[in-house]
């Protein structure tokens, strides 16, 4: 069912240091801030040859990333995000083996369908799927 | 300078559980359970189309995994894998930036030349570069 890891999603605290210190010292192909206020979250993307990092910074009041930065003050992998074909096959499939959704899908910060699993149910890590 | 991202590695508190987990409901293409005594894990590769996922367990008495995952005991995402060309050239880029190097160049579990970043100079992450 899951297809290609299409991104490893990293909260940083500091998102100007991040892009700098990926541009710089690692040598990456750094984007540049996408405000998402729809979702709370400045994005960037990190390309690499097979997948992409994206960092998740703070944006507007209730920003998901605020509590995780709360948490994790030197930031810290926020999910990982699987390819699936159909989300609504998956949700079901997901549902049908005990495994909880959070919420229902919603269109992602991509503009695709997305839903998130409980990071309880996979090993501590929040998974995203994303239809593509 | 980082390449593609080789891998990221999950440590998982119940290794068949986890594979069952990754076989069934999410439908991956989950390996055989691989020890590596001179590491101190047990490692299970899942092959994504574009890069892998690993499952990191405990092997004997002195796993470095072992207090990872009495700190998260649900397990979680231990570290990320970018490949580079020349291990050392990375290794003296990134000291010059003022990166702290965990130890010194090492020959990893995949039997190549690898080295890990602190977490606290990358956004929380611990990174794991691969010579390829």
């Amino acid at each position: 069912m899951i297809g290609r890891l299409n991104h490893v999603a990293i909260a940083v605290p500091d998102l100007e240091a991040a892009c700098a210190q990926y541009r710089g010292a690692l040598g990456a192909n750094v984007g540049e801030p996408q405000d998402e206020p729809d979702h709370g979250v400045t994005v960037v993307f990190i390309e690499l040859p097979n997948t992409k990092i994206e960092f998740l910074y703070p944006l507007g009041d209730n920003s998901p990333i605020a509590g995780f930065l709360e948490k994790n003050p030197a930031g810290g992998i926020h999910h990982i995000c699987y390819e699936v074909d159909d989300i609504e096959v998956a949700r079901d499939k997901l549902l049908a083996e005990g495994a909880r959704v959070l919420g229902d899908i919603k269109i992602g910060a991509h503009n695709k369908p997305v839903l998130f699993l409980h990071p309880k149910d996979f090993n501590g890590c929040l998974v995203e799927l994303e239809q593509v």
